[in-house]
């Protein structure tokens, strides 16, 4: 089947640039000491975890449990739950896993330490435990300082448990926008976790590994010399947002792979049209899409199930019927909506791909 | 089951303001000749289809073709799917789900008309076809005016499609805040649908049914004496920003029946905390949610798969672990991102309802 066959709306990935993405983040770190455990909350598709560990991955981050599931279903054997899990069903699934696959997650709270304790305990499961420092996020994770090594010495006390180190993932730097503010937010989280690894030392406390980085920080994640592992995700698609960053040199070292195939559905002006992709099928939550390689349109707004074009030549405006590439505003949200996606090399269908873990929420 | 052990996140209905609100609609319009066909593309599920039609719904609207066959393969047996549908495969499926239910459909294109009339003369059925006038959401429609006619005829001399009247639809007027600016959206619109079935009365053509409105104008559509059916879908859930409306009298004759339900995860600062419901949980396209009946509480910013909150009570902030209603900002996208649905009653699960249509976006 050819791409032009494909009914729409469809998340399509172009496999040669997927695959160029895949091998470019461990090259780009190849150099030095960092390991890539890319997030899989970008692509929730056992396929690509399986070439990115092909690739040199170590790994796989999840955010969810229920996501960290579908890729031990999938056949991933070891995943960092790089999130706090509460509540008693999630932890019984969590420590279970563990008897599957090498489980790891973190923790920002006492309670929930004894809570994963008393899981793996009964699941008669070991589970590796990050403490997560807030290093600007602001939404999860204990202050660097005293409550770390509180917390770590309350899982070293914990038979089932294991202390693996220290999350320290910096969220909002990944957006922004200029490439100094991004190297300073970097360095301010690098340079927290090491006074914070050095706390544990005084307290004879080794952490193993420190884990954090994504798409937007990791080569200055990577450079600090503090990270030892790298969690990117959004780097095997790419997005509007990220291609709005500022990037050193000549732009991104990763090419848009991922794409939303749209028809035309209807033209009511000259300079208008509507296609079949709106809301639900592109989450706008970081502005709208680009249509590729048409700078002559604009995708203006979306509705729930519409999106307004508007056509800055309308003697090159696309009739009803005619489909589009629009590359996504934002990766994670958007796959999220799609139960496959289709791989396109060259304009041909390859491999059509289960969303394994589309709307695992839990 | 009660409510409290429901894992998070979780889609939650109130059953009791659920039937309110289906009871609601068809009883405020029932001193009038106006007909209900709410819109599926809100619930997806047709658990709540049925309960609309057996409180006097004469059918549902659906926004695409695969939508629509959710609907059908659920039992419904009237569907208009309001709104054009482009592509071969497409027409294909509406036209042999035409040989299943009563199917109707809309167009602005005189090639979609002939791909429609083929389409249903290969599945050997008949499809109701209603031209689409734009009335203000400059996304979809001819212009009221000589093009319908054109339209029309086209239909009338097509042997297996039937011309059902003419779709005007306001989609931005329903979110307009002020009450006179959609009264005098839905007037507009209203004036523009009678002139257009005028015309076509002219041309000898007769139009039996003029179909739009929505929750934000559904009153002043049915009073305009024009409207035949109303297609409002989001009135059996309500949502913040249908909240944010101003409404005649003392508000909306609808009650908040939806809810996202989730847990604090994480408490990083006093005044701060994150809960698990994320934009793969709530729809962000108009706003963060609001939490019932705390207005201590504030969700600034969501992320993937956090909430921030902010607590102006610091005193009053839940602990980890603790569970909140939510809001949606939104909540037809809302729904589309969950699978099921949980009913309660008194706070005791009663149902749980696959969202049949989720991701059905073809």
């Amino acid at each position: 089947m050819t791409l032009s066959e494909v009914d729409t709306p469809a998340l399509i990935v172009e496999l040669d640039t997927l695959e160029h993405n895949i091998r470019r983040l461990p090259a780009s770190l190849a150099q030095g000491r960092v390991r890539v455990r890319p997030h899989a909350k970008s692509h929730k598709c056992p396929e690509i975890a399986h070439r990115q560990i092909a690739a040199g991955a170590v790994g796989v981050c999840c955010q969810k449990v229920s996501e960290a599931e579908a890729m031990v279903d999938g056949g991933i054997t070891d995943v960092f739950v790089s999130n706090e899990i509460v509540g008693a069903r999630k932890l019984q699934v969590l420590a279970k896993l563990a008897t599957r696959a090498r489980m790891s997650v973190c923790v920002d709270d006492a309670r929930n330490v004894s809570d994963l304790a008393t899981a793996a305990e009964r699941a008669g499961s070991t589970l590796t435990v990050f403490v997560e420092i807030d290093v600007g996020s602001k939404r999860c994770g204990v202050p660097p300082g005293p409550a770390v090594v509180e917390l770590a010495r309350q899982i070293k006390r914990s038979p089932h448990l294991r202390f693996g180190g220290l999350q320290a993932y910096h969220g909002p730097a990944q957006h922004m926008r200029g490439v100094a503010q991004r190297r300073a937010a970097s360095a301010a989280a690098a340079e927290s976790a090491r006074q914070t690894r050095m706390l544990l030392q005084d307290d004879g406390i080794e952490c193993a590994v420190i884990t954090g980085g994504g798409t937007g920080t990791f080569g200055f994640d990577a450079g600090s010399g503090v990270y030892d592992e790298i969690q990117a995700g959004s780097y095997v698609f790419m997005d509007a947002d990220y291609a709005r960053n500022e990037w050193p040199g000549d732009g991104p070292e990763f090419q848009q792979s991922l794409f939303v195939w749209t028809t035309v559905m209807s033209r009511p002006e000259r300079s208008l049209g509507s296609v079949d992709a709106g809301i639900k099928s592109l989450s706008n939550d970081s502005g709208p899409p680009l249509i590729y390689e048409r700078p002559d349109i604009e995708y203006v707004r979306g509705a729930d199930e519409h999106g307004v074009l508007r056509f800055k030549l309308e003697e090159r405006a696309p009739r009803v019927g005619e489909k589009l590439m629009l590359v996504p505003g934002h990766c994670d949200p958007t796959v999220n909506l799609h139960d496959w996606m289709v791989g396109v090399r060259k304009g041909i269908v390859e491999a059509v791909w289960p969303v394994a873990a589309r709307g695992a929420i839990h």
